[in-house]
């Protein structure tokens, strides 16, 4: 296997690490988190405004690429890192997910999934063989099982028989994969019983994969109920490889999350929030259509570093969003994805918490440093799992990241 | 008045020439083609796109901006340059050709035109001295005269009344203004009439602008009309001055206008043609979206410099356009729009023919180099006029540029 992950340096006051992984297009540092090109482009942007933007990995969506324009039209094409011209670490999921999420006719078997195009409604049937060789042909530097992920809620006896589905895929993965230059990862699931996820997890290390998911998660359980899976869930994966939350998430999650030693996320939200005009401040959201931005000269967040901030006024920016422009999309997404562009200055410790921080504003790096404990410095709240009052579901995950409800250790009031 | 033009060469068989203008926002030479940005933005493109690309001098549209956000807001949050992050010369119309072709119900009289916003149906009044007032709040570097553009086809009777009305707002126009950093422009019309056009440009001259547009072309007639009026009238204006062929066009027509020594140009068709996915190579029109681009995994045109064609192939292309990604707007664009980096190497006076011929993809300087004749070496063709086949109007112009039909001295087979 041609990854190689290694940690950096361990927080003192929780589980949260600092780690670097070496992959066949280079390294990308962790915690990370990645922007999500769904059809083979993170919407609106450039390989290079990402790159300038600060992101080392981004992740592209296999269900779509499978469906338009193919995975052996890219193989042909010599891979996902060439079509797309992103010469660095790349990683796709399984397109399970997309398969349960985009059809509502989706048939599951112990062979595999049916399902119907959302682009034509043409039928398609994906196996685990069949994920792991659509994976190869694409290219990736990491890719992952295919899995069944657990609706919510669940009871124990569904979980269970979902769980173990997962494992069967899992094996099967494993087995049938031929590249070894791509980083394999298992997705942990059990829903939210705790002796499942266990179960998992052990089945699931005695496969050996080269780095795990936890999968099921963020599926409209509550806030409490997630950490407490993931902080079960943590702590039974082996700690010198990865840790990948899929579909996670909120600012608020990905900080709990790196404190219990996770590695990796990804999450529309940033990207999605943009395009809708929805941007993140560390004084809380700003829907940039509001009429109070009309004549507002200063930039999204005064102080921020990011090619939008550096630039464009607030008026600006909401003129283009209400005259429908291309650009309006493009630099609100550059806002709210990345905020340190390289030569900035700040060490690379500084810079990983504060990309993730700032991935949804919970403030800059220079005011958390005052508040270093550990070799994490203060990037990590030491106390957090305050309990979030919004209901449960998506609207919640939006509400709380606009709100930007700050943890305890920032409250400013 | 702030803006000094200068003629560099003059071409030995044709009335083209080179020039140089400086503005109070920087130098941009001629001939010269402006990409619309018509609200405050050239679609999808950043400023730096557009430097990238080699555009020195672009135009925004009066009609959209006072409509909104609106002039004196662009003005109090320090003019249009600012607003829009764009610190190079700029151009912008008098509103008066969006008024009349974005409006079925306009009351035009002598003291101005009425009529309603396409926004929200709010009525306004546009006067000369309120066209200037506008255009002096948005703080452009050339600002234009409101102008009646007398529609086609026009008797003599109609055309001289219109003509008239032209000269009467043109001297308001000239009477009001009060900033002196910027240059203004009149505009000739007359229609398709020699004597009006003449009548036309001596009365101008008399009032004395800072340069000189021509309008009421490209609204329906024969591309041989075009050309008489426009080689009819370029040659009573002053040589020492701009001359401007307002909404042209083609580069059949700009390579025509050229010869006949126009200096400046807009139009919509490189940046809305990339955005409908056709692209512009020198073999003619390529639609991205055909079938026969799905594995293609060349350039758009092989041997192009631009950004696109360096980094993406045609596959990569049609996916992102059949995808309805917004990278495909602004990939396609910043192809049919420009082509020549700064530092690509070229000198000045072929950088220069190379950009306006690559705009519509007539070939590379390189090859019309091996037939130069004069100082302007072979970018111009010696001979033109040749027949467009296709109808009159929109279409037309969209169809001959598409299906690139060569100039004689470039026909390939």
């Amino acid at each position: 296997m041609f990854m190689q992950f290694e940690i950096l340096k361990s927080d003192k006051n929780s589980s949260a690490r600092l780690g670097k992984c070496h992959t066949a297009h280079g390294v990308f540092h962790t915690p990370a988190f990645m922007a999500v090109g769904t059809q083979g482009t993170v919407k609106a942007l450039t390989p290079e405004d990402l790159r300038e933007m600060g992101a080392e990995i981004i992740l592209s969506n296999t269900y779509h690429l499978y469906l338009r324009p193919g995975h052996e039209r890219i193989r042909q094409l010599g891979g996902l890192h060439r079509f797309m011209h992103w010469d660095y670490p790349l990683l796709t999921d399984s397109g399970g997910f997309q398969v349960f999420s985009l059809n509502s006719l989706v048939k599951i078997s112990e062979e595999g999934v049916e399902f119907q195009s959302h682009l034509d409604g043409s039928r398609h049937g994906i196996t685990p063989e069949k994920a792991v060789e659509i994976q190869e042909a694409l290219g990736a530097d990491i890719i992952m099982c295919l899995d069944e992920c657990t609706p919510y809620p669940a009871g124990h006896e569904e979980a269970e028989r979902s769980m173990e589905l997962t494992l069967n895929w899992s094996r099967r993965c494993r087995d049938s994969r031929r590249r070894l230059d791509q980083a394999l990862f298992g997705i942990v699931q059990g829903g939210m019983y705790p002796d499942l996820r266990k179960r998992c997890v052990e089945a699931l290390r005695e496969m050996g994969f080269d780095g795990y998911a936890i999968g099921g998660v963020s599926v409209g359980e509550s806030k409490e109920k997630m950490v407490e899976v993931v902080s079960q869930t943590v702590p039974l994966l082996p700690s010198d490889q990865l840790r990948y939350l899929m579909g996670v998430g909120t600012p608020f999650d990905i900080v709990q999350a790196v404190q219990q030693g996770v590695d990796m996320f990804d999450c529309v939200l940033p990207t999605r929030n943009a395009r809708n005009g929805m941007l993140f401040t560390k004084r809380g959201r700003l829907v940039i259509k509001n009429a109070r931005y009309a004549d507002d000269d200063s930039p999204v967040e005064p102080g921020c570093s990011c090619y939008t901030c550096r630039n464009y006024s607030r008026a600006y920016l909401r003129h283009l969003y209400l005259a429908e422009e291309i650009l309006a999309m493009r630099l609100n997404t550059v806002h709210n994805h990345g905020r340190d562009p390289p030569g900035h200055g700040r060490r690379p410790v500084e810079r990983m918490g504060q990309n993730l921080l700032c991935s949804g504003g919970f403030g800059t790096g220079r005011r958390k440093r005052t508040r270093a404990t550990g070799p994490l410095g203060g990037f990590f709240p030491q106390k957090a799992g305050r309990e979030e009052k919004s209901g449960a579901g998506e609207n919640c995950v939006y509400e709380m990241i606009l709100s930007k409800r700050p943890l305890p250790l920032e409250r400013e009031s």
